[in-house]
């Protein structure tokens, strides 16, 4: 009743930002995004019939806060396989914290899927995508790998699957960091936020579905510049209700703008690359790998950039042990 | 035939951002301005019989680009006075440019009531507001001092009034200038584009109307937290929808965003500040004169600004010579 996982962080290219239903955690609008290789989270989830609660280790330390999210998700497993055991989580990122990367997505998708064999359910991939974004809406976006389409289905709730695998189309992602600081509004509360305040809010939603499917054609058609430009339009998009929720969220610092300016003149002089940008202060810049080098040292080179993690595209959540 | 005026700079609280009509140069959207003191525009005007073309000179240099916009506003002069004089027209800005200061609207309100005056036209109010917003949209709020209302009427014009004088609420302005070039993309440019393409033009416009009566009852109440708290808010709308603009209008530059960063920590400590910011990297930070020296000082204080401008709130256009 032991398995181990691992799943790796996603970036969404079209982005995800409100709520249509929070208990169920059901997203207002899909999303389109690419899971990294190189970094990952690792987890391994033993029920045992001898504990008398669950316990939850995250990178070596107990965890208090998360556990409460990591019970509700071994619960409906607990459920479904009929029994009552207790668990013993141990999960642990090779990624540094404050990197703005969703450990909660890759944490959560590599979750369901040690639960899932180590309880030798063997539920579908439907179900398993339900179980990942009931604990964290963008989870299930790193149960696969390359590039990934998260949509609300018509039966009230979400399908996804990868549109490309990672190794049809190298990408090389570049993260700078421009702080390890904690966001103040974590990105559940800025959500509903923007949702009940946000005066653009309902037009982020109206128009959002035009720019996924324009995204996922223009995957298929390998076309770097067009998607770059949907990508961006989409950040913008996203962080323009952000800013004009109740109060403003404004997750940029000064470095981040500086960054995206940077990709932009890069772009100007003929560098294929764009940038994306989510709840906190990091920029991720994406570009093929033959031009990593000129984005890093652009990003490197502006005040404030702590440091920058490059990744490549990676693999979905997989059995390990 | 001759007349001297000067009128002063204006900065949007409640921000005007698209055309209803381009040709008449109607704002899709009324706006809130204080007009400034310290700083100013002084024009002379001078209908001469012997001139065979119209010469302007602005900053003590003949000007080219500028003269078409200037000879239409004469043509409309000549016009309502019934002679076909040509004119001489000297103007001269005691601020710095690039300051994020729109001449246009200081040079304008200055233009029409030495025009006015030259021509012994004595036109009303309501024409001379017509007559410099046809110019340039913010040009009628500097014909008005202190806290000035422009809106359009029903009549298909626009009308512009003082809402407060400004010796009955003094205030202090303080403008961080991050930047000396001139800005990429005009805000005639600008708002067509955002009018033609960002998704979230409509709601700007049909949510603005509430910013704005909202604003002038607490200019009316003295509240200058809540009129801060819209006076961001529109800020933040207006480049929500310049942000979401195709291509995008990113007008910041990180030294703006940490300005304004500044000003929201500036706040939460107990100072009442705000700040807004126009279609260009200055930011302009408004409070009490109690508070102006910290606001000044925390504004110098980030990288990347130049300098810093202090103005106190000034009276509308008038008649010098």
């Amino acid at each position: 009743m032991r398995a181990t996982a691992i799943a790796q962080p996603n970036i969404a290219l079209i982005k995800y930002w409100g709520k249509r239903d929070c208990d169920l955690n059901l997203p207002a609008v899909g999303s389109l995004s690419v899971t990294l290789g190189s970094i990952g989270t690792r987890t391994t989830v033993e029920f045992d019939a001898t504990l008398n609660a669950d316990r939850v280790y995250i990178n070596e330390q107990e965890a208090d806060s998360a556990n409460r999210r990591v019970e509700n998700c071994l619960d409906r497993f607990r459920e479904k396989a009929g029994i009552a055991h207790k668990a013993i989580v141990t999960t642990a990122n090779d990624f540094p914290t404050g990197a703005g990367l969703a450990s909660s997505a890759s944490g959560f998708a590599a979750l369901v899927v040690a639960a899932d064999r180590a309880l030798e359910l063997n539920l579908g991939a439907d179900e398993l995508v339900d179980l990942a974004r009931i604990s964290s809406g963008s989870a299930p976006r790193s149960l696969f790998g390359g590039f990934v389409l998260l949509e609300n289905d018509s039966g009230g709730g979400t399908r996804c699957s990868s549109v490309l695998a990672p190794e049809t189309w190298p990408w090389s992602i570049m993260i700078a960091v421009t702080s390890d600081a904690p966001k103040k509004v974590s990105s559940t509360d800025g959500m509903e936020s923007s949702r009940t305040t946000s005066p653009y809010f309902s037009r982020w939603v109206e128009t959002h579905d035009a720019d996924l499917q324009a995204a996922v054609a223009n995957i298929e058609k390998r076309d770097f510049e067009k998607l770059g430009e949907l990508a961006e339009r989409s950040c913008l998009k996203m962080h323009a209700v952000a800013m004009t929720s109740s109060p403003p969220l404004l997750y940029w610092s000064g470095a981040t703008l500086e960054c995206a300016q940077n990709i932009r003149e890069l772009r100007k002089s003929g560098v294929s690359t764009f940038f994306s940008i989510d709840a906190g202060p990091q920029l991720k810049a994406f570009c093929l790998p033959e031009n990593s080098e000129m984005v890093r040292e652009s990003l490197e080179s502006v005040p404030g950039v702590l440091r920058v993690i490059s990744s490549k595209l990676g693999e979905g959540a997989r059995i390990v042990e």
